[in-house]
């Protein structure tokens, strides 16, 4: 099976690489800059195509690599130029959407599919070394998906079978542990910020704590990974700490309490057995509503 | 200086353990149960002390590394008994409390200090490792606190200076980053659990995602390191993650949406500068309080 790349960024370019090394015939890369496809031609030893027309007549499965915004209009572009044959498979590589943004190429007896890498990609040459130990997921038509599965197998990968329905939940999953994981840390140094710490050095110094976290729910889940304040029950420490953020900006407490109440949840369910700690642990967590319609947060 | 421990935990044994390697003088341990106090001896080449007055005397610098419970009982015993001596440096290593709770101390003429490791300690071994990269916090009497700052820079471990009162928000941002790390994991992988993904497998499949925001804060700092639709400014994806998220479980879209806030926030102040999006993004992610007196959470 030949195939064919439609945006020579940094994700198509790497897995278009990642495929040839893997002796897949990647034909090569049309892109609106002519010098990207070459990039990523050379980068693949594949090649660069300056009409897109030939691009797709070279291609059994078509990879829309461009940027997220562009996916939806070159598959327009694609039917519209009537560019596209029956049975050809196209797959974009959008985590935020499902292959239902290329609903309109099935009308011309093509197949339809979104995979998608669970992968920070940096630089193009560390990616497709990532890529060796990246989980994927894919989502489209029933008929030819196990073209996509048996790529993925043939390279190692894992990945998940999920349906266009279950896209958005997936991604925003992906959204809440990376980009959430952001936010939470931000609010954590800003408290060191608070004592003086400045964020650079107080990343640093907690590194350990964070580390120490993720290993543990690795190997324990997150239930048995909780440590803590909060899944020891201790109410005395959870007190100072709200007193304590409460004096410096009272508007952070509110997404204290928050994060706080789902940990104790958290804790419940696992290793916090004492009622009345809970109970107590409720209480003092669970005033956090008095703030009138919308809660208040940092500037 | 002489330096001895009343407690034979993990904690006490590996800073005991790492103290002598630097060849500090550890004259031994003392704890309530014989074995653990004999424990602690052989792995630091020390003494086990029967009685806590042979180790009060041959000690200048005494840590109380007992469960951060004890630690105040423990004091008062010393304190009661005459057990200690004018000029005597007394440490807990308790991150949830400052020096103040061996403030009785002060009346014997002694000084009281808290130094904490931020550090996740598994196994001793792999403890004593860790200290090496440990970025500790120091807080209590001024007079002596250079013996400590002494012990710490001579071991090539760097430090906080805080003051007593600035110990509960030290302590809540080492809670934040670590315990609701936890929690923002779990409720990222109840997403996935949703779509059929086990934790374990989910856990796994999304590591690279978090590994990738971990880089990226240490290299950028939180307000570039922040990716993702919010980031972006796109709404479209947002809205998407609402409507799936409000379709199977209505309770966790508080969450979502508080969290989503937050990062708008960290958004603006950094990568999103187009007002009109942000407007937008701030619309659909602002109606979160309409619940009435309490956020409802997941069970």
């Amino acid at each position: 099976m030949n195939i064919g790349f439609i945006g020579a960024g940094k994700v198509g370019t790497a897995f278009g690489k990642y495929l040839s090394n893997n002796h897949f015939s990647v034909k090569g890369y049309y892109s609106r800059s002519k010098k990207s496809a070459e990039r990523a031609a050379d980068f693949t030893g594949s090649n660069a195509y300056c009409n897109i027309n030939d691009l797709t007549q070279h291609s059994d499965i078509i990879f829309i690599t461009t940027n997220d915004d562009e996916i939806s209009r070159v598959c327009k572009m694609l039917i519209n130029g009537d560019l596209l044959t029956q049975g050809q498979i196209l797959v974009h590589m959008s985590g935020a959407s499902s292959s239902r943004i290329l609903e309109g190429a099935k009308e011309r007896g093509c197949f339809i599919y979104s995979l998608h890498p669970l992968q920070a990609f940096a630089d193009i040459g560390k990616a497709v070394e990532d890529l060796h130990h990246t989980v994927f997921s894919i989502e489209g038509d029933c008929e030819k998906i196990h073209v996509l599965q048996e790529i993925l197998e043939s390279t190692g990968n894992k990945y998940f079978n999920i349906s266009s329905d279950q896209k958005s939940i997936y991604h925003a999953a992906a959204c809440v542990v990376s980009n959430y994981l952001v936010t939470l840390m931000d609010y954590g140094l800003s408290l060191f910020e608070a004592i003086g710490i400045n964020n650079h050095d107080g990343f640093k110094a907690l590194y350990p704590l964070i580390e120490g976290s993720l290993k543990n729910i690795a190997s324990l889940g997150t239930k048995e990974a909780l440590t803590g304040p909060i899944a020891r029950g201790d109410v005395k420490t959870i007190e100072g700490h709200i007193e304590a953020i409460g004096d410096i900006f009272l508007k952070e407490l509110d997404f204290y309490k928050l994060m706080g109440s789902m940990t104790l949840d958290l804790a419940k369910s696992g290793k916090l057995n004492d009622r009345n700690k809970a109970e107590k642990m409720e209480e003092i967590l669970g005033d956090r509503i008095k703030i009138g319609e919308k809660i208040s947060l940092p500037e």
